[in-house]
């Protein structure tokens, strides 16, 4: 991806990367030092923040001020960031490497690493409510946090992890899967879009379309996955690779080949992109996220 | 403790036992089934429900509804729920009873009880955002949801459970041994005095002075817990005890010795009291957990 969408996507993944940090500041957070040393540790891994990015870019679709939706997009990053934490732990998916960096258990041990994604996971809902536009507009805040709770929890992301975990030892079939990718993956990706509608002021019309825009982008996101676990090497994902057709997993491209699960991220995009009729040029930035998922290498 | 205080206690008690499984059900939380009975399980163990009976009875000292109190009330039992499964795990405590039951990890296994413990915190914050108060009084909501994360995040009970896991290779003094307590036990029930307070509706100096309350109720709470270690036996307490003593833990008891922590539990509950001097007789609920907290026997 090149041109303005991609500047656009680097100075709002720039502005994160310079936020995140000071909400585990002193003076932010009042964590004992081993502790902040671990939260930081994981967050500052060099992720994509495509979560936080989707979430700016969704709430300036529909007007949103930058500052006012930034704290609530480091939370989306906080709450990613515990999540991975907690599924690279031996008792889960236990992988000793993360974007290139030995996973937290293996650097801190596996009790500060449950701890560190704990308290990365709680840390996300004081942002959130501490904010200035929690302040100013307490009812969209609450909508907001209302809205990443549910796709974070029991029926999103936590959901899809438990049922990902007893997929292993059982023989899961497409229609399982699927649900786990929409709860595990896409779940948190709509909140991501539909908080930004949420806290821009958006009509829900515009938020249910930008919800639907995100789990498209969820889904796409998580079949690249999948494509790149069977393609890539450790090198290019700084994690390692094929490890789903080891562990017996299903997933689309094991379980249909290369070529169809490329046909499938193809029509995905195009259902992200149809999402967005409503919009003009202002979801431009949303547009750009959908070639730049198909597109990535890592 | 007999009389109308601790008919009060019951009641509320009763309250929050008959609400907390609603929140489970599949028409309010889209868990797995398997999430879902693991988050019972640790949920519905039969505990003392101290927290979530403080918030509402600090709520309703400054004039606040019980119905509109309650969600917040059982918000704080499933992030107490949550602590508690974690805290069990092998890489923690390593504990195999609690309340005379096996343990979550002992009985769902450890990747099941991370998740169990991640979903009922996430949950709690569901709960709150999602509650009628939250869409009534949406300011007074985040602002106690703000509470509730910073006093159960990585200032508060995160971060002492942290400090904890460390002391125990270490050799931790009096002073640190303070601050373990005040993050790990009395921040939360400070948070749920304060939550109470502000839900209800109290002026900052109220809610400053229910807090206060909380934090010497938890601590409180904390020095009775390490006495009935030292003394109470497997079948009065449902957990192992004694194991702090086994484990070379510093408390205040195996430190100082039973007549002088004893002394320090009045002293406490005298202080706990004392926060309250500028209530009447609307916080009587309040001043007779003080003596529950300290005639416990489990």
């Amino acid at each position: 991806m090149a041109g303005p969408r991609s500047q656009e996507y680097s100075r709002l993944r720039g502005m994160v990367e310079e936020a995140l940090p000071g909400y585990l500041s002193p003076a932010a957070c009042g964590a004992p030092d081993p502790l902040r040393k671990a939260m930081e540790y994981s967050l500052m891994a060099g992720g994509k923040r495509v979560r936080p990015v989707l979430l700016l870019s969704a709430g300036k679709a529909v007007g949103g001020r930058e500052e006012e939706l930034l704290p609530f997009a480091c939370a989306v990053e906080f709450v990613h960031t515990y999540s991975l934490i907690h599924d690279d732990l031996p008792a889960m998916d236990d992988d000793d490497f993360r974007r290139g960096k030995p996973t937290s258990h293996k650097v801190f041990g596996e009790g500060m690493a449950v701890l560190a994604g704990d308290a990365l996971l709680t840390e996300a809902f004081r942002i959130m409510a501490e904010s200035e536009a929690a302040a100013a507009q307490p009812g969209r805040a609450v909508r907001a946090i209302a809205d990443l709770a549910r796709s974070a929890g029991a029926e999103g992301m936590v959901g899809g992890q438990q049922m990902d975990l007893s997929s292993v030892a059982g023989t899961a079939d497409a229609s399982t899967v699927d649900e786990i990718e929409l709860r595990k993956t896409a779940a948190l990706l709509a909140s991501c879009a539909r908080m930004g509608g949420i806290l821009g002021g958006g009509t829900q019309g515009q938020v249910d379309a930008l919800g639907d825009f995100g789990t498209q982008l969820g889904l796409l996101f998580q079949v690249t996955d999948d494509i790149l676990d069977e393609t890539a090497s450790f090198e290019e994902m700084g994690k390692g690779t094929a490890k789903d057709r080891a562990r017996g997993k299903w997933t689309y491209p094991v379980a249909y080949g290369l070529p169809a699960a490329n046909a499938r991220a193809e029509a995905l995009g195009r259902e992200a992109l149809d999402a967005l009729a409503a919009f003009g040029g202002e979801a431009d930035t949303l547009r750009g996220l959908v070639r730049m998922v198909q597109d990535r290498r890592s």
